[in-house]
């Protein structure tokens, strides 16, 4: 990892008490393994937070906006305004984000990493813009090294504010006509992966459409391969601003031991540069929900990680990452309050 | 169907408004079908409930205790007596199903339906026995036809009281050692299928144990072959007295319109025998957790069911269809509170 990188201090976790945590889980009035995933979750928020007790507290939603030079070809199903209509949607409280934050006890917060042009008329936008729109991919970088570092930084920022709050799990939404474009690319680069393998309809194109996608990302690779030495260069190449901050975001939380829930293909693209500047950071990543899309399937397996939720969602906004709160809680809330066999009087079922 | 059957007159849901409900949520400001499982949960619920406003009121968790008499064969990871242990920790509000109730806003009853020796020191048991827990069903049938329409009655009046008070979502979770091996048994007597193709590890039994409940269960198809003329006379022949009672509740819920959450094996057994006595019931059926059991995918697939999660639960109680909760409150609460394109100027996304 070069110097210049931001630097990210992320403590593994210690499984140290994992034999504790363990026990408690299986002298619970069950029969042992029969929470199945919330079993392996609580295991996992244990050795973050101590094996006593777990606690969620003032969860947060950060939606991260950003706009996309590539957007201009056409390889969405909507042009790059619709990006700055969303977020004034998402400031007014009427997208389907607003509902499930209002449903499950999310504080949502929208942060405008460089839409193509700022919402000024509403209030509650954090404004952390990088520029207006990156750079389209295949022509040229998606933005310098500077503004990844200084999306760092930002996202740094963000995220100290939150844990000063209180906040101890932050989940990562985001919204940008064009970036399962970027998202793929990055994919690509970083897993050595053809195109093919990492491109879908994201949320709803035709095959000409497709194609055409493919295509321009191929030539971004091929145009930036020289330059992509690292993960924050391959950032700096494929974008985007939201891309970016999100990765930054997720490594600052990891570094105040939050809970890191990843929502879909956006996200996990985030996640993916992530680990691979820091791999310390997989440990804090709770994923949220598998779409059906082939790319995001490798991702996970890359990552091996296995989603809570796979409800055929390709909505993107943190939808996924909202609705798997519930189940989160769950684990949290089996760990600290079911009764032991012991408590119970119950012969042990082993 | 014999003229002696309890009648549950349940209508149909209408398609009528289809066209009407589907424009609804097509004209949300997210790509059509972007919020996948969830768009048509609330398809359902709106033909159920009428197009303009959802809702769910009062949401019921049943949980319906029973014993059987094939389980002194060792077919189970625990002995009978677990069940009355078990039954006892839910009235002290220590098992899973507790914890999830309380986190998720459900309503918890529990209904000993026949449990070996009821429990006497504790509140809040509902006394719906219909004996000390079921015949062995490989020696004999599990329990007189008078004693399931005995059963449909109780879990009719039941219901009525929940209707009452308001409620207009129900879940079903059972308790009950060896009742994987009653609902094997009625699977492979309705769907036809090889013992083989329905039986599976339950808890977590051993091959050893699974060959001898394997063996238990295809003597007692034999055993009662001839007088299986019916769904009501498979599950006198059968049982269980919670399978027997969830059936009835199921369908009486239909015929109130409510809204039945379908948890696992156990509980898709018992809405299988319901689909066979009135498949309008279908309609109404929401199933929340696919397990890992090929026995209950079968079922599913029957039945026409894509479960909303699969998180490896293997408990039963509910515990499945407890956690289902937030996804059906998400998807009427998308319904009811999206901005459309035109509320929030918003160019249509197509």
């Amino acid at each position: 990892m070069p110097q210049s990188v931001p630097l990210f201090q992320i403590e593994p976790v210690s499984k140290a008490q994992d034999q504790l945590i363990q026990q408690k889980i299986d002298l619970k009035t069950k029969p042992p393994g029969a929470l199945g995933q919330l079993e392996s979750l609580a295991l996992q928020i244990a050795r973050i937070q101590g094996a006593k007790q777990l606690q969620i507290v003032n969860p947060t939603m950060l939606v991260f906006a950003g706009d996309h030079g590539i957007a201009a070809e056409g390889v969405s199903i909507a042009p790059s305004e619709v990006t700055r209509q969303m977020v004034q949607n998402f400031a007014h409280g009427g997208a389907a984000i607003n509902v499930f934050c209002r449903q499950l006890g999310f504080n949502l917060e929208v942060i405008d990493c460089g839409i193509l042009t700022p919402v000024e008329d509403v209030e509650g936008i954090i404004d952390q813009r990088l520029g207006a729109g990156t750079a389209a991919i295949h022509l040229e970088p998606a933005m310098t090294l500077a503004c990844v570092d200084k999306g760092f930084a930002m996202a740094q920022a963000l995220i100290e504010r939150h844990h000063q709050a209180g906040c101890n799990l932050v989940a990562f939404g985001e919204m940008g006509i064009g970036n399962t474009s970027s998202a793929a690319a990055i994919m690509a680069a970083i897993m050595q992966l053809d195109v093919a393998d990492c491109v879908g309809r994201g949320t709803g194109i035709n095959s000409e459409t497709l194609e055409r996608k493919q295509m321009l990302i191929e030539l971004a690779l091929l145009l930036h391969q020289s330059a992509m030495t690292g993960p924050r260069q391959v950032l700096a190449c494929l974008g985007g601003f939201e891309i970016v901050q999100m990765t930054g975001a997720m490594l600052a939380a990891a570094e105040r031991k939050m809970l890191v829930v990843v929502d879909g293909f956006i996200a996990t693209a985030a996640a993916l540069v992530a680990v691979n500047i820091n791999a310390n950071v997989r440990d804090y990543l709770i994923f949220a929900h598998r779409s059906e899309e082939q790319g995001h399937q490798r991702m996970l397996e890359h990552l091996k990680a296995k989603p809570l939720l796979s409800l055929g969602l390709r909505l993107g906004e943190g939808t996924g990452a909202a609705l798997a709160l519930p189940l989160i809680q769950a684990a949290v809330n089996f760990y600290n309050q079911m009764a032991s066999f012991s408590d119970a009087g119950i012969e042990a079922v082993v």
